[in-house]
């Protein structure tokens, strides 16, 4: 019984059929067909043009991003505990030709306007220090918890008055939408962001994240970088059926609503365990050592968490678009009786 | 009727099989059982140990290489035609941060132990000019010819006298294989081969190659780069299969066979229009532009391709693993009939 | 009178005896006489073999060190206060091509095992998270601190055991071996430095500095990169006739002991108000934004620097080898008048 | 008796009196008085508002201007002998961030609309193949002619059509506008030039060159790449003198047309020898490994230069400013008398 992340949760059996239909010859790269449908798709679920390209992964992905938005002599200001900063290798480093990430302390694992002017108004402005360029938010956050349209809209009138980039890693934007139930592109384009990676893999795709660009200028560009990073896969129309399955119907959503709803039903368990509030398809709770052998004896898996001050330890439970209504109750339970 | 290239062919049916049986839950990364079954198969087929990792592109695998055996500052030789060079929009470049490909001219786009020494011989061991590093070799070559492997061992050999890594483009080495006949470790580690990107893709693939390293500590430290590089898929076990479903039996000889074997019919038909010997599954033939539209108009799709010195127009063929026997011998037909 | 920086002090009128006698016919690059003499000349001053390489700046030579003992991926650790973090404009991201600099607290800008340590061994062995490959310290740090010999010998060993390289960015080394009055080789070889940027320019120097490596083939190396770097100027002997004026007498400690006497008088006067022991040649004192302006009104030009907690403001005080004694007098007197 | 090359010569007289003029106290970096002049002067040079940067190489100025024009995913247009090619040991490619040098052919090492138009019309608009973003070409060139002002006019042309930026190494600049007599303005920015290195080093400088931008933006984000790649020297004042002593009066030109002028004289006892027209301050004769040995013999030091077809041999002159009228006398009546 998996909890240990959505990231290798199965497919989907609706992109098992896309991958299957998109099996006939057509262009490669992304001369095929389906690529051709990915901005006018995604334009579609934002309200408003944009540019749409498949990209593997979301390392990938949200560093494409953070490249159009960052010259290797600048720097993207980000959490502390970011995806970019903490788990993808170095990734941001090489994307971007060795620009830095700019760290910012907070709640939730949120950037605010004012903890991001706390870090950047003492920089002076000269060739010394690194001056950043673009700020990168995670949504929903590291800590399973979720930017409202007013956060993102006050980041990105921040952003626009200080003429940096906004850059939104939405590995789990989905989780995130289904969460809030607004409109996609009222948490997006409206709000001012720039480029959103938006995940697919952890909801029940294969190997597909969309990069979405609200300004064309960045699109064009990064078709050169994402064929330069060897991302340009050959066979691309695998990858632009799984981004079609996704959001030409509600799937991506009805994914979502279905992991944020046994992530519901385990949070409902764990009262006073819950380190965060759930708000999308993590449960961080604190759990000692012993707990923890406990429920792994009972057969759940999840990744053990740095534990906050005044707690024994803690876990990392997540949910998926397929988790398993029994599982997901029998680790309730389990919880519940510790 | 498409004969444009292999690259964009359909997925074998024994890879969607594989592919379909990995869709359980598993590890993510390469965590996985079918990842970490890798290294012992592709050991086995090349009968000596050796390191695998599963790369979605060709692209990605050969400047992975490239970058595992050049420093930054230093260079590595190919041929003015390699795939390197020509057509992956300067991927070299960004893995190896800014290492140059130093280039030699040669028959059948092959380079020799002379083409190299004729280059590098006058680079004074200073600091002002390049060092050579390496040398990558494509097997089969841009013109669809095949080293034999007394040509690759003559390389081998001469990369371990200047102290050079030996990389070599599999992106068909299937087909050069079955064309050779011989045991694929002949042509590759016992020749001396540093690095092999073994391609997948091409031959009945979704979206997976190998990178096989004959040196452990390269293997090691390209972990860290591909990573890096934002190419670790979290469902890694669906790229683990597809090779394992292409190695692990026969399939990926028989499906270079059949492509190689429709090339050979269809080279049978072109008599003087070869440009080049057929050994693996690209014909280049000799095509005037009013003789191409004739073809086209008959249903039949390839690429024009720059024309020899007293050639009115030439166009490259390619045959794939699936090439429909009915249209390989329609086109056989259409060019005899010129 | 200008107390904001030694780096734009007067160049020592031995150092311009020198360039003028570097004025004759010699080979360009490194291959001149004086160049060849800069191995030799380090090695007898640190009493173990050595390689030096001049370098126009610490920047370039810190940087280039950090390029020598990180890989792209991975990461040096230092304070969060160094020069490399906060002053070199994003370059140690340039010449390492996107390393981390990994960030520790500590008192005096200082870095100890035990604060690496906490860093660093919480990091998984694993490719998603950022390995370190080395070390950084500052000698005399930031704060004007001074590491001890066996404060240095500690690092060393503990590098040694956790296969790091050191890097000690010796800006003002000169200053520090003066304030200790060791030998510079129990402060660096035998302590187990890797690299060592040695500083000059600051100490009466025009635009040399040596980079020093314990370990020739790391020295080998970075002749390739400063010449990639644009470094290796074709009048190179003018560098290494400012550094052999230096070294092959006893200026750079001469001067370095001036510097730290101007430093101490002031230091005596400031009482209460200094903000960390004066060890070298940079007095930090606690000063109202007033105070400050009264004594610029006095003609006294310095920096204002961050003030801590509890401080209604701060300024850094930097003396030079050719602080004049009537104007530190001066200082020193407005301030105890304050 | 050095005829190597200029580019370690003497500096001249009053670049000293500069440099000693120079050591007084001042801002640090570019914050000095001298430095504050340099783009007043430079425009009045040029006749036109242009930006100018103190570099300490020539290939570091080279460099920056590639990287100010051309992304890390594009090309840069050179002959195939150019100095950024053959002799700057990568750095184009450190800089750029691993774009590619796009190399033509062409007689007296100098490239025209045609040579470039031939190299890059036949690129297919898209992410396979690199894309040219710029040019650069050397003047005086690398077999010692001289672009002149309609040459460049051309050039400069080609480039606007194209949407490519255009740079020029102006190593030899000096050398070539005395060689040409027209106002430098009508070589660079009325010519089309983007940016211009303009050097100073092989003319009598010591450790200084131009970077000089047509293009205010240019020279913004190039203040930032200076200081990220360690060459914003905290003495700069010293570097802004060298370029001042040599334009604000006429010493740039005198200097290049004394080294022009010893070419001349040697040019004239060459006879059948003379490889290339002599338009600057480099002869290129044909010459036996024997007549060779007899110059040495006699003292003259001087490198071998690849021999052309049908020659027995080769050798490079190369005057400089303070070329000693006995000893160019001395050669000239060697070379007869071969």
């Amino acid at each position: 019984m998996k909890f240990f992340s959505d990231n290798a949760a199965a497919v989907h059996p609706k992109v098992w059929d896309a991958l299957k239909a998109a099996d006939a010859p057509d262009s490669a790269y992304d001369g095929d067909a389906l690529s051709a449908r990915l901005d006018a798709a995604f334009s579609g679920l934002f309200g408003t043009d944009c540019a749409a390209l498949w990209i593997p992964t979301g390392t990938a992905a949200n560093c494409l991003a953070l490249a159009a938005l960052c010259p290797p002599h600048g720097g993207v200001v980000c959490h502390r505990e970011a995806h970019i900063e903490m788990d993808e290798g170095g990734a941001p480093g090489f994307y971007t030709h060795g620009a830095k990430l700019m760290l910012v302390d907070g709640d939730a694992a949120k950037v605010t306007p004012e903890s991001i002017a706390a870090l950047i108004d003492p920089i002076r402005d000269d060739v010394h220090q690194i001056q950043p360029h673009a700020i990168s938010i995670t949504q929903a956050t590291e800590c399973g918890r979720v930017y409202s349209v007013g956060e993102v809209a006050a980041l990105g009138d921040f952003a626009r008055e200080r003429g940096l980039g906004l850059h939104m890693d939405g590995a789990r934007f989905a989780n995130a939408v289904a969460s809030l139930g607004c409109p996609p592109g009222d948490l997006t384009a409206k709000a001012g962001v720039t480029a959103l990676s938006f995940g697919c893999v952890k909801n029940g795709g294969m190997n597909a994240e969309a990069l979405v660009f609200f300004d064309p200028e960045l699109a064009r560009l990064t078709r050169y970088r994402r064929k330069r990073a060897g991302h340009l896969q050959s066979k691309g129309r695998f990858l632009a059926a799984q981004l079609l399955a996704m959001i030409e119907g509600d799937l991506w959503l009805e994914n979502a609503r279905a992991a944020n709803a046994a992530a519901q039903e385990i949070a409902a368990a764990c009262g006073e365990r819950l380190l965060h509030p759930v708000e999308a398809n993590e449960i961080f709770v604190a759990l000692s050592p012993a707990e923890a052998s406990a429920l792994r004896a009972q057969g759940f898996d999840f990744y053990d968490w740095p534990a906050p001050a005044g707690r024994p330890g803690a876990a990392r439970l997540v949910t998926a678009w397929n988790s398993d209504p029994r599982e997901v109750g029998a680790l309730a339970r389990a919880i519940a009786a510790l």
